[in-house]
């Protein structure tokens, strides 16, 4: 059994994680830590839960960790580069959800989250944890930077477009669109019900962080990549829809073997037949990404539909999934849920 | 393992059983049929099952069940009693999900399905499949009339208080709200998404066939039961909450104590404590019925509030946890998912 | 030209007395205060007032309202209690959308609302701002106390009944369906679209400040009025679904007769006919309360629908239609629209 | 008084048309045909409609209309067109708010619609209702082609920057998302609330019949148009957002300002501040197009951000600015309502 904690668990992400270690037959759930829930029961604060999680909220400590094998960090950005050095030298391994360890390239990261990293050494460490690009990588990890929602979900759109020299690595534009949870667990008027249902805008559109993480990604595929992304907020829960445009190159009529090819061996990516336009509540609570592509003869682009739940294979799935090849274990173990339809 | 058969699976009870059931470790999926998808990928209906059921859709017929140890009919109404029993003579146990065998009372059914029964002897037999109710019986049974989603919710809600003789019979009001999947996977225009959402109604308020099931299962606690049953159509897609109210008699002191007497070793009943507001989302997914018991001292009534999933204990799940029982199974098996919250 | 002024506009009662008030001709909306916003243009904060409502929210103050003929208080409760004496010494009259002036009996205000009154005298003299009930006093008053979203639908339900002795007065049951917006426009994780949607929950069963309200209403039509009320909050964000329970007495035939006139000349009630089930999408947008009336013949009850827009009815067209009456306007101008469906 | 009648009035579009035109001072609606509903009684099919139409649904046929003005045709495709002359010569007017004559090159009208036109000269005499793009011919029309939703969005963002030259016309990327009532009232399981809340979808990415409409319309602004147009399925009931593309060619400091000339005179559309994001609940309703723009330095696109009500802007308020112009009457008669929010 792996010993883990999770430190920040109050979000969506935090429950998540639990809900689905709930059902994996090799992790023991040891801590979860809050500030501001301390000394609450956990099915307190998430119902959901009754029965199937018998913890307290503790405060962060050294203390709370110290039986943990791997902690999971559910915490807002720039809290888990302040604690990751002293808790990898302790022999805990880290994976965290938030942004610390995404971006390689400290002045961009310091740029866009507005502070200076507390310890960039572990920047240069930490493996980019999406399993289809560095699974590898990721078995023989301490650290482990589990990927944006977005960026998930682009990148996987355009993964065998840019490996296979199939587009304008200049032309990509992802219009995406994301349910509320993405958005967190708060107190916030802009996310209040009666301000996001029967509604829909576009927002960030001057600049997102997940932008500069996307395009250092896709830049190991292709140097030259440059995009435009747009974040849209949809009124439901759970869901990215990417729709991502690229100008093709030659060959289109080899793109839909080349995304089979790509994908075949992979448990959590499927490619729909050509044509298709995955919904996003195919995989509602599931640890996947479906994928739709389309190649327009007249303006001879690419249109990639690309789904996932944020908070499994955009967040908490993917975590687990990370989790299971740093510790050895059967790639899917505890992620083989179907999506929820209806 | 057992072998499986799902008749008339387009519906969303007949999804749900396939979501759950590809998950559960000693049932094999043999064969699900449809007159009208016959021969279509069932994948192609449901893409949240792409590589989770490798089955076509195959005409109803004594052939297409053969090798089956059970079939869950998720029929429409009045399906089920024309084939069971050559199929119980055949061997193959029957969990109707369907309303074909749980009214005993024939007129009363006759009455309110409109037809005459095909097989009054077979109601005789069937057990109607509430475990908390039924356990042993379901164990024997060769035929289970799996419970209505609004007699799950209500029954569970009131068996407590009318085993130990805690309220005035006569006096039951049960106000339920239920989401819209209750309604079935139909092209009608009642359940289109805009004449849906954004609003609320009730439905039924004359007369609806789950108030005589209701009536008569309840009447076997107490047979001076009656009651009033409203439903109301939610813009939601699961859940069920049933409000209901019933004058107390004597000692409303020990009634929290009895609830969790009842149900302290049921594993899919969870009772809240004194003065909960159990919310539908809690058990979104999960087979599990979440009761919070109040008592109003001034009008001496209680009201307790009761939810689940109907496509899950109100449908399903309650169906797999009977097959279980049925093959003598651990009768939790393959049902231990949480609820997805968010 | 009424001259009026808003005080507290940032809630979802603000917002929607200027989205009525921008359709009435002859009112002229002078001031909007509010602490919190002050010197913000009002589009700024509601883009769909913008070239509808050209002020910014200025600091409450005495000066900001002395143009004023009428005020609307917006506000939270207990704000227009410290206020109302000396806006009324100074000429000005208002119509208060919070609780101050609702509860006539001071000691039952005092408890629900946890505070001391601050001025009893205006509460004796303040009108409950309910037409149907109350309009000769309504035309005359300088006060107006318009009635909670709740007690609104209640009342219209259970008035005709009440008034000609039609049932037992200690049997009503009110259980109550509200949209979100009913909550009010803050940043409250409980109300966050996450937590509200694809949801539905009982909150305050032992008891919410709109019973005493609507019991000591009701109390006017007959002395002996007791009632359970019961609210739920709708993955939704307008409307109110009442249905409410009455043990019949003699002559239920009559009902619907007695319904019929009772709202005859009323230009914002509507019965519909005998077994109808309004929905609240029916009046969205629309100040209109729409009944229908079910009589069930086994248990004696009647089971009364009564649907309103909570923001409409139930609030700020209310108030609208208040002021019309008592400045001697036609008591329907600007409050002709009809429901939006879908 | 103009009389006027409505053509197929069973759907949202019609149901839409009688809500404003019940708030219009200069409209008397004499008929409203339906063929399913003939004899229904409008409120019984839309009871919003109570007390504000009373009329029954007739069966289409020429006396039906003999005393009209002017007619909506809120039909099917392929309606209007068999019937529009006759009507015409009989010296009523006619607004067909489906596409029969919103497309000028038949070839390609009748390669999207499947079937051969039946009237080539009328759509030459028609005039493409967008009166931003033609108030003048409007003016003097018999008959006018009421845009398309999607193109109303599309070509009120676009039209500023192609008229002045600012993008390359062959890099249009329209990118949108609508509401589910642009699908129509229609018993559809791909409409149904439990098949569309909660979930996203693209669809018709290989091609749209707003497509061509959108293409013809903007190349007569520059003949070199050519775009991609993805339609997106949201969780709503109304509203499109439209977020467009496109490369920047000199001078993108002048394009807000450009945008403010255009439209400065317009009354229903709406240019926002630079920067903004405009939602698709401030025009709930409303007769509204709000735009907000934004240039991407870096790659130096704009990205012009456009929401409509889809029932209003983009078919039946649109369809009565149409009329307004074609009867002499100020153009904003009847459409004053603000956006609804919440």
């Amino acid at each position: 059994m792996i010993k883990v904690g999770i430190v920040g668990g109050t979000g969506y992400t935090g429950v998540e994680l639990m809900r689905l270690l709930a059902l994996h037959p090799q992790v023991q759930l040891q801590v979860i830590t809050s500030r501001s829930q301390e000394g609450c029961a956990v099915p307190d604060l998430f119902p959901s839960l009754r029965g199937m999680v018998d913890l307290n909220f503790r405060a962060p400590s050294v203390d709370a960790y110290q039986d943990c094998d791997l902690l999971f960090f559910a915490t807002p950005n720039t809290t888990a580069m302040t604690q990751a050095e002293a808790l990898l030298t302790s022999g805990i391994k880290i994976i965290d959800l938030a942004a610390d360890f995404r971006i390689k390239h400290i002045p961009t990261w310091e740029q866009w989250y507005g502070t200076t990293h507390a310890c960039p050494a572990l920047v240069a460490e930490a493996v980019y944890g999406l399993p289809e690009l560095n699974r590898a990588a990721i078995s023989h990890a301490r650290l482990v930077a589990n990927p944006g929602c977005y960026p998930t979900t682009v990148i996987l759109a355009m993964m065998p477009l840019l490996a296979n020299q199939m587009i304008d690595p200049k032309t990509i534009i992802a219009d995406c669109k994301s349910g509320t949870s993405g958005a967190g667990r708060n107190a916030d008027i802009g996310t209040a019900f009666c301000e996001v249902t029967e509604s829909v805008k576009a927002y960030g559109v001057s600049g997102h962080r997940h932008l500069p993480e996307i395009r250092e990604v896709l830049q190991t595929l292709n140097p030259d990549v440059d995009l435009v992304f747009t974040p849209h907020l949809m009124p439901m829960i759970r869901g990215i829809h990417a729709t991502v445009y690229a100008d093709a190159l030659a060959d289109a009529d080899q793109a839909q073997a080349i995304f089979e090819d790509t994908y075949r061996d992979e448990p959590f990516v499927d490619v729909m037949p050509p044509g298709s336009h995955p919904e996003t509540r195919s995989v509602r609570g599931a640890n996947l990404c479906r994928i739709g592509l389309h190649y327009l003869r007249g303006p001879n682009k690419y249109v990639v539909l690309s789904v996932i739940d944020n908070l499994v294979k955009g967040a908490a799935g993917q975590a687990i999934q990370n989790m299971n090849l740093m510790f050895g274990l059967d790639e899917t173990m505890g992620l083989n849920s179907p999506g929820m339809i209806p």
